[in-house]
């Protein structure tokens, strides 16, 4: 495959007073589900100007999260129409808008928002709305990873259960990409997170990692079975659990919940189900819940509660409160690496690979 | 043990223009926890004119719920102070009422509302608010477990989704006493009731009782797990699942709940918890509860809801809407079988004992 920057012809042509581009863009494309790395195809394309209402542009970096593998091998609830290209999240530079665009112009900084899949390109053309404009000094990696980890953090955080500074929130697989943002989010509001991850060789370097990003605690998953620090009132019982694991490890953090809590699932990565005691339910009054950004997203695109959610989101991280979680940026012709990686994660922390265009 | 009449020494005096009672009353004591025919003994006590705020009534039936089992037994989460009274529900007529007493008369039926147990005697001194009146047209079955089954269905029904006529629900242990209840709102509001029981021999008797009740469809555990009723669109997928199972009953009632469908646990009778999978959670947004009529009892005391509900379900039943569930009342002085038999229930219903004091 050529670099991205020896296969874009760019022709600058004056029309109407406007700058035109014509682009050979290279997307990553699939015909058919299966394993990534054999179904996925280069595959270049002529754009052209873009339609009144849409938008010529350039993509900066775009993430391969799960879900987007997921997608690709078919086995994802959402099953785009074949052949597409594959990313759901990703930043981009506007060359060029339709004559219809009223909010964006050429070199605004953009997030891609729709929940159809279709940011591992180095160029696209985009609906106006598909798109929300950042402000040019966010971080890259911030942005690139803006629209999925953060906000699932952020809705979960706000959505189930009212945590005022000083309660407790119990998250398991903290050291996702979205346990992360939840532990980086806590400590903004004031939330003692109380944050559990798997044992492993080097669980001294990772506790230090997750507390200087802001955990109050950090447990291994044999820890927290025998803690002593909700009896000793050292925290209260928390309110909140998000599971991304299920199992036993769902269990344990359901366990310690205090009564009304409520567990949020939004991922199962032991792939054992959601076991709930009787009496939990029926004594304690817990409830359990799933959470999908994508859901949320689709149900709530044109909302205030999604647009002062990105506000919040973007000022968090400008002033450096929340920054992306653990990443390593993939030039663009090294995509197979990322795309391999991405589900045997290795390292402390969930790596997250970032498709860089540049 | 002596009969309710023979031990009740009723001395009628005049004093204050009032009739006055001095009685000996029975009371069904224990004064510790462990199985109820070993510890709990038939107890005389003299009781005199009520205080200002008290009435002194006349208990005419009480039912031996599986809940007031578990309390003598000390296994249920609330621990009465020993010694205790059995018994939380029941009906009974005033006989005398102390000189605050302002909405109750000698004569009056009521029922008892407080989550203190101590319905298991042929008398009590109550206070005012922990009594509420009932017309006397009430069958003696219905007014007698007036406050618990018929509540906890009409609740579990109203509070978690709400159900327009149409609408399906589903339940496993339908033949149950809440069970029966949620099978006659049902019908009354319109809504389907998918009701699911075990086979056994006398299926057939079962699913006719079930249907005269007024259940939509009655399946047994198998015949739910090979259905084609939600997928001939013969019923709309249900919003609502009721539990009073666990394990695989409760599993198999979720599979078939729709998007944004709600399971309610309030009890678990095969002893295994709920399990639920990871992608019912994120794909389908179902959510599960617990509900316990004894919580929303004491947290809605004083509320409009509260006599809203008494004062529906008392039309439903005046109207022979409601029926009191498959019931057997018990002289009191049998009580032995009542207390025996409540939690090795045979039949094909679950057969409520009911005391009879009079």
């Amino acid at each position: 495959m050529a670099t991205v920057a020896s296969i874009i012809n760019r022709c600058n042509r004056v029309a109407f007073g406007m700058r035109k581009y014509s682009v050979r863009a290279v997307s990553l494309v699939y015909s058919e589900y299966g394993e990534p790395i054999k179904v996925i195809q280069p595959t270049e394309q002529q754009l052209e100007s873009p339609a009144p209402n849409q938008v010529l542009l350039k993509m900066l970096a775009s993430p391969v999260n799960p879900a987007d593998i997921n997608t690709v091998q078919g086995i994802y609830p959402e099953k785009p129409r074949l052949p597409a290209v594959g990313g759901k999240e990703g930043v981009g530079e506007i060359l060029e808008v339709g004559q219809n665009v009223k909010n964006l112009s050429p070199g605004d900084r953009v997030v891609h928002l729709t929940t159809e899949p279709g940011t591992w390109r180095t160029h696209g053309i985009f609906g106006e709305n598909e798109l929300f404009k950042i402000p040019k000094e966010l971080g890259l990696a911030e942005a690139a990873t803006f629209t999925v980890n953060p906000c699932t953090a952020y809705r979960m955080i706000k959505d189930f259960r009212t945590l005022k500074p000083g309660d407790t929130l119990i998250q398991n697989g903290a050291n996702s990409a979205c346990g992360q943002n939840v532990i980086q989010l806590c400590k903004v509001w004031g939330i003692n997170s109380v944050n559990i991850v798997r044992n492993r060789p080097d669980i001294d370097k990772l506790k230090e990692y997750l507390t200087e990003l802001g955990a109050t605690c950090v447990l291994t998953e044999e820890e927290i079975r025998s803690t002593d620090i909700f009896k000793t009132e050292k925290f209260k019982r928390p309110l909140l659990a998000l599971n991304c694991v299920g199992g036993k490890s769902a269990l344990e953090i359901l366990r310690h919940l205090g009564l009304r809590g409520a567990m949020v699932t939004y991922g199962g990565m032991s792939r054992d189900p959601v076991t709930v005691p009787t009496s939990a339910f029926i004594f304690k009054d817990i409830s359990t819940h799933g959470y999908w950004m994508t859901r949320w997203s689709k149900e709530n695109a044109e909302s205030a509660a999604r647009t002062e959610m990105f506000e919040d989101i973007i000022q968090l991280m400008l002033s450096k409160n929340i920054h992306a979680p653990a990443h390593e940026f993939v030039k663009f012709d090294q995509y197979k690496n990322a795309l391999m990686n991405t589900l045997s994660i290795q390292g402390f922390a969930g790596k997250k690979y970032i498709l860089d265009f540049e």
